[in-house]
This record gives structure tokens, sequence and C-alpha cells, in this order.
């Protein structure tokens, strides 16, 4: 997160968004967004809204996730939001679409379907 | 793959190796590699063995990709290997694991099956 | 579909609805319905939400998707609603939910994140 | 599984084998073998092999997979092979590949990587 410079800009129970600026340090050979930067805060944002559901001492790691490349990540901001689908007692299942803000508005650029498991938190 | 220090350390028609070191700036709070650092890597490899058996004047881009994480990124290199499991006319699929470079050998820490698509080198 | 004893019961454009019943033929060693028929349906409403948005003379085949499995899908009949995310020139990609119905009301049972191709159509 | 005509033919810690022969009543308008049919397969392949390595009291159930399509299932059988990736105390990751019995040999028609959890046996 602090590598691409990211913050959490909205939280609510089951729901997140997290913002980070399109800089050329996780950019990739056509000038737009590596996939994998997209891909890594679409997965944050799944975790910290998995995170505002889990029982209390229990932290949140990935299990798995699948993610949907819809369009090239260009523009000033890359924007990831996250709502939790389903709460279980051990897994929790969240989607997540992450969004380009660009002059003319938000282009979807990618989609997640993700499964968290929630940890005990060590001491 | 600059930001994380990675290099494609073998290729072979239809497979691919990428490694990088396990630097601080790539991991999290638990002090292990970031998913979505492993992620990034796994989805290269896959890209770069698909580009190994796309046709010539063809570039590779991910459609899309799934990922289980098994285990913690510790140690002093994550390892990916990417293997094309079909090569067709417009898409490739991969599978790719990652693996943990630790003293007592290799560990795998994450699997990969991805769909990429062959796209016209643009001029 | 047949098999399933499966209808199309709603279609908009980007959008379809799918319900058949729980019948004992589809279900598994616990009663509910299988995963696999649960499966087969989301699949099949994606297909037909990716059909509505396709151009002229192209049918469409699953390329992949991934389903999570929520809960048991108990009830009279089980409804798959699916709706396009993205549609591109050769690629669509969907998004599915299927709920159990139930006395008590609807019960979200599954979620699909499915990419379609369009093909041709062979005369 | 009966409603496909599905056996096990094959057992080994951590790796199963389940073939089905190519019947009218699980294909679709193409003539080969439905997409569903084959994952609802590659599904029970993946479970059975997660339960060779369960803890003894415990049964499984897919949280979740992914399959990508490769080619039209057609031929006299298909047989679902599926291996343990990783067994964990909760949860178990598994790897299969579908293939098509065909005069010339199998042809790999579909790849499946999935995600068990062990649950508790009710009595």
């Amino acid at each position: 997160m602090k590598t691409l410079g990211a913050e959490l800009s909205v939280v609510h129970s089951g729901a997140t968004e997290i913002r980070f600026p399109c800089a050329d340090s996780v950019s990739q050979q056509h000038g737009f967004v590596h996939a994998g930067a997209v891909t890594t805060v679409l997965d944050s944002a799944c975790g910290y809204a998995a995170l505002t559901v889990a029982p209390e001492g229990f932290e949140v790691l990935s299990v798995e996730f699948k993610v949907n490349l819809l369009a090239p990540a260009t523009g000033e901001f890359v924007i990831a939001r996250a709502q939790v689908k389903r709460a279980g007692k051990t897994l929790t299942i969240c989607t997540g679409d992450a969004f380009a803000l660009r002059p003319e508005g938000e282009k979807l650029v990618a989609t997640m379907l993700a499964t968290m498991i929630n940890v005990p938190l060590e001491r």
C-alpha cells in the first residue's frame, strides 16, 4: 500500500474505498497502471471490507481472488470500492470494482471476486 | 516489475521463470511479501509464457486471473514459474506457481490460473 | 438446461433470469441442490446475458468462470440472475447471483464472475 | 453424479479420477457436453481428492472454484483428474483437469482451480 501511495478514503460496515495516484512507478510499458497494482488495491479494499465485519480479536487474510481486467487503468487516480457479499464465521466473500478517475468521469477498469478468512490475532 | 526488483531468469517456449527479492517495500504488516506483489509476478510470468507462443506481431494482455494464496511468502526470494496450458488463436490459458526460496528449500506460496489475450502490436 | 428443468424467465438487454425447481435428480447427499447444477444455471444465465449484447451473427461461449458457493441451495426453486459488467468486441464479462426461493424469501446461495467470448455463428 | 452417470474410477491419497459417458442428456445445442456437466465432475473430483486428505470425522464442501473451458467436450467419455495442491487444517486447494476420450487419444477440455473446506460430519 505504501509503495503504491494508496490511502483508505472511506470505510463503512462491509464496504471500503481506497484510492491511489497513477504514478510512473506502478505503470507498465503501455503507460497505464500495471494490472498487479490494480489487483493489489482491489485485494486490500476487499480485505478491509471483510475486516469491518470480522469478529473482535480476528484479522483477515486473502484465501484467493479472481480479477477481470476490463480497461486500461489510465487517469489521475485509481479508486477501488469493495463490498461484503457474504460474511460467515470463518470465510467472508467480497466483490470489488476498480475505477480510473478521468476528466470525463469514472471508468470501470477491473472487477474482483475474493474469499477472505478470519484468523485470530496473534499477540 | 522494476518496482519489485524482479528479473526474468528463465524462458522456454511456453514456460517462464521470474524471481524477485523479498524487500521491505513489498512486504506487509506481518513481515511477509504482500499478496499483491506475489500476484503481480505470477501474472507477469503467465504473460511472458503466453508471449512465447503468441503469433508474430502480437503482444499479450491479461484478461483475468485467479490466484490462491497458500502460505506466507517469506524467504530471500520469490520465484514464479508459469506454463502455457492451452494456446488458442485468440486466448492463451496459463498456470503459474510461486515459491519462496528458504534455507530449507522451496515452499509453494501461491498458484494462479490465468487467461491471456493476443492483441496486435501497435506501431 | 433440459436435464435441470430450467426455464429462462426474464431477459433484458444485458440481464437475464433463469429459474429451475430443486428436484431430487440434481440434489446431493445432504439434500440440497448440487453445486454443479447451481453453477450450470449461473453459467447459462451469464451466457444469455452476454448474448443480448453480442453482435448480430455471433453466438457466445464460456471462456471461464469462477463461482463462490455461499449457502446450501435448498428451497422450492433456484433463481439465477446475471448482468453484463462489460461488453467488448470479443469478450463479455458478466456477473451472476443465484438465490434459493424459500418461504421466508430469497436467500443468496452462489455468485459468479464469468468471461464469455463472441464467436461467429456457423451455418 | 448419478444424473451424469459418473463413476469414481481411481482414488489415491490426494488424487482422484472420475469418468462419465458423453450422453445426450448432458449435451448442449452444439452436440458437445455442457460446460456445466464438465464443471460438476471436475468439482466432484476436486472434492474427493480433498476428502482423501481431510481429518477423520470431517467431510468436504466446495468454497469456490474457477474453471477454464479449453475445447469442446466431445468423445465417448469425459475423464476428470484432480490433485491436492495444498492441504491446510481448514482449507484444501485442488487442481483438476478434464479430458475427452477420443479415438485418437485424450484431449484436454477444461481445467479447474478449487478451494475446499473441511467441515465436521453431522451425526
